[in-house]
């Protein structure tokens, strides 16, 4: 393995390489990374286990980082903090090396990336789009390959929405499992430090890592009805509008969770969405004035302010004390009504937003393309609810993701659901010895495999006997010209760790690559390097391994 | 996705073709069972959703089938069921196909799966070793990949110690968690149904859909103290003697969970080590009688019995009451002392078992080499525990178990833990759009790729540049002797799905297959079709595929 000081050097090259100065607020010299690089390989060196070791972690700029100015992306409200927030000073415990603070939606007030003197963070993959907000630069950090780990905070979506649109994993834990000391408030009863990463593992070693008795006492989930997985599915009609293509999508990800063994339950998604409508509507948005509304009245025409965070926080401050009683009420009998509906469901599957919006079309309305944007992930933090947002697929090119929602303390339980969609199984097509009754189909059978059909090969194929033991045939493409003919396969399904797991062992000289077969149709399948075909005899006209086999005389 | 009838079908094919009779009590017709799989494919082609259709179960025969005998492994003892137990109804209900009765150690006393008047159950990969058992058909037909799922019982172990020694997964839940009316009784305070597969989540999905409400208030685990996995690993010395290469094989399973990030704690393992010698030689024994005694002694003399059982059986009718008495205070001062060495430890790290004899071993000291076996796994039962046993990797061609076992009602977390020893990380090879800069880099990013080393392949290749877009380099395997050279490349690590899925993405007319590095050692790494390279450019003088572009003219 490379040591720390490397993963920190490759760090450093990769963000000179993309060229995205907007996504860091307090990056350190590369020089102070190293050092502690540095100080981690030493440690390792004299034995100490350190599972973050060769980690490189970016942090968003409203959690503390010793020695780097907090700014919650306002550079007049910066102050330099003494200690590490408890969340930074665990992942540095464990090895994880810090590269610096990242940009957000201004005082973490926004879902959009773009609200920042310091500049619209763009989307990782299309830079026309926004990246999501308010955790902007953290996911795309880590969607860029720059960080391993990130961290940011949810308020109303901060850690999610990002996450889905620049294609990574982002938790939103339970309310006060990662203790939010040296944490810029923006609600402080709703606030969340979260994870970013590129896969489960990562994210959910980092959040056991972060997590730790608190003010709040820790507790387990409720015991579950034995049973399949139980996702609540809302109707596609309740979704709202999303963008083109996202109801298939979402709709997709939801038969996946079936494929896999869930029981989909109906439920009705009316009481989410009418708390996601009260958290800029409603009385609750007070609290961010309670946060940095002094603040903000302080500096008003400070060119440091972004325009639209200010006027949300500042028009804040006449709201009526009895209004936030009336809406604490309604709330309350949201969350109630939330609860009958989900019932025993183990989680609630949603996209995790409803469409992806350009930097233009959030220019063009701030308010109005923001607020469309929390209409799945506010309800989480009103209602107490943990969340884990992950990749489903693509739509037009762009990631699109969904969010696995369930009750406090069920964060592990969350994250297993999510694996089960961040996994489809994978084909391959065998030719050889892995076909059924041949030596070696115990290897397909061994990590999962699963027959899905007989078919054969388009007609663009040779097949050789090569020279190995056992015997196995070499396919080799010639193209529908060539003079090759069709040649018999199976399509077996398999996890796509198995899949990975059979290509580790794969001996030379076999390949995989993509086979095309009969009915025109490409599936990962059985190739083999061009040494091993040289001089081999030729058996295209078997039509198969198991004919040529067949017609072998008996020993 | 193959209909159930295909499944069935290539079931019997395999039935046929592995020639293990032993395997079988009471295999079914294969029309019988053909009939049953058409059933579920009327079902789910009416729109009903069996998360089960097309998998195929086999079924230890001391568990109840309808129409056909529980033998419990005695001709003699048969009787033929009205219903299916519990755990057959409900698996059947959700699509599996029943294929037969398993062989057993008669009356599931044993661990071995020779004591049956049936046969003794060869190993599915080493014919002269023993299956294990006493689940032992159910362990084989499973890992020689005739059945998807295979339930059987463990009242010591003879749900894992089979799973070990055949490389399957074998969960032993909770005791009540499956119900275990229709199980003809070995010890009914300590009797499990369990279930082996070849994968982890084949193996929970089914333990999913058995669970349910039984004479046991279910309850969640207790919360844990958060932070990453804590392991408890005794020290190698307090196994005793293992099996020649087993401590090693042990010791890496470890490594493999700290390296993972679990912390590894020490633990005293003599209280485990006590309990499990009092099984045999202890009281408790007479709960066997309880069961089967009377059975028993009015059949002394029938071939139907096996000695050896028959006579552990027959000696259990005189153990006084009070010596039972004095064992249950002994067991549970263990227990407590057992408790307590575990601490918050989420789990205890074992060897499933001490070693793998052969039959002819087995027949030498068919007490003792029995009694032996059982070291690891019999106080799993008497302490109320839970545990999973899944393969850890290969001893001188043979599998090597390891057991994760916890507290009542982790059977989940257990699960969780198992996986990280199931999916040990894999490599690739990296030559050209993939290595770190290059335009295909971020694909690997994506599956959770970190790199590991830059070097060069060993002095056998030939490098071309492919005319594909973006320009990838085509890598040609020609020998040590053909005219190549080494070739500058990056070793990646990854999680096995991630190289599964990358794989699965995979674009012609590459391929990966295994390459030589220049330390001589083999990784799987990139490779192309024969075709692609026919008339492209040969670029191997350039060492590599970045020096090959910084040389050509800038555009």
């Amino acid at each position: 393995m490379i040591t720390a000081v490397e993963r920190v050097r490759a760090a450093y090259a990769r963000i000179a390489q993309v060229d995205r100065p907007e996504v860091w607020i307090g990056l350190r010299p590369q020089a102070a990374a190293e050092s502690d690089a540095a100080a981690v390989d030493a440690k390792v060196a004299a034995g100490d286990r350190l599972p973050l070791a060769g980690a490189v972690l970016a942090v968003k700029g409203n959690i503390d980082v010793a020695g780097l100015p907090t700014t919650a992306g306002c550079p007049a409200y910066a102050y330099e903090p003494d200690t590490d927030a408890p969340a930074v000073a665990r992942l540095k415990a464990a090895g994880a090396v810090v590269l610096g603070t990242t940009n957000l939606d201004q005082f973490a007030t926004g879902l959009v990336g773009t609200r920042s003197p310091y500049g619209a963070v763009r989307n990782a993959l299309s830079p026309e789009h926004v990246s999501g907000g308010s955790s902007s630069g953290s996911a795309v950090a880590v969607a860029l390959g720059i960080a391993d780990i990130a961290l940011g905070t949810d308020t109303a979506g901060s850690g999610r929405v990002p996450a889905a649109f620049n294609g990574i994993v982002g938790l939103k834990p339970t309310f006060g499992l990662v203790p939010t000391e040296g944490v810029v408030p923006a609600c402080a009863s709703l606030d969340c430090v979260t994870v970013f990463a590129r896969t489960l593992p990562e994210a959910e070693q980092a959040l056991s890592l972060m997590a730790a008795p608190s003010g709040r006492p820790l507790s387990a989930p409720a015991p579950r009805r034995p049973g399949p997985w139980r996702i609540a599915v809302p109707e596609a009609g309740q979704l709202g509008r999303l963008d083109t293509g996202w109801t298939e999508a979402f709709e997709a990800a939801a038969q996946r969770l079936a494929d896999a063994g869930a029981e989909l339950l109906p439920v009705d998604l009316a009481p989410f969405t009418e708390a996601a409508a009260m958290l800029y509507e409603g009385a609750f948005v007070a609290e961010r004035y309670t946060a940095v509304g002094a603040f903000i009245d302080a500096h008003t025409d400070s060119p440091d302010l972004d325009p639209t965070v200010a006027g949300i926080i500042s028009r804040a401050k006449d709201i009526p004390a009895h209004q936030l009683y009336a809406d604490q009420q309604k709330l309350a009998s949201l969350r109630t009504r939330a609860l009958a509906t989900l019932g025993d469901a183990d989680a609630l599957l949603l996209p995790t937003a409803p469409g992806h919006p350009t930097v233009a079309e959030v220019a063009a309305d701030p308010l109005g393309a923001n607020a469309r944007l929390g209409r799945f992930t506010n309800s989480t933090n009103l209602f107490d609810l943990a969340a884990v947002a992950v990749p489903a697929g693509d739509v037009n090119g762009l990631p699109f993701g969904v969010m696995l929602i369930g009750p406090a303390f069920t964060d592990e339980r969350l994250v297993r659901i999510a694996g089960l969609l961040a996994d489809p199984p994978v084909r391959l097509a065998v030719i050889g010895a892995h076909l059924s009754g041949q030596p070696l189909n115990g290897q397909l059978l061994a990590v999962g495999g699963r027959l899905v059909r007989s078919t054969t090969t388009a007609q663009a194929y040779r097949l050789y006997a090569l020279d190995t033991l056992p015997p196995k045939p070499g396919l080799v493409r010639v193209g529908t010209s060539g003079g090759g003919g069709t040649i018999e396969a199976e399509v077996w399904q398999l996890p796509a760790e198995g899949l990975g797991k059979f290509l580790a062992a794969l001996p030379r000289p076999m390949a995989l690559g993509s086979v095309e077969l009969a009915d025109g149709s490409f599936v990962t399948g059985f190739l083999c390097e061009p040494q091993a075909v040289e001089g081999a005899h030729e058996i295209t006209s078997y039509g198969g391994w198991r004919a040529y086999l067949a017609a072998l005389p008996r020993p």
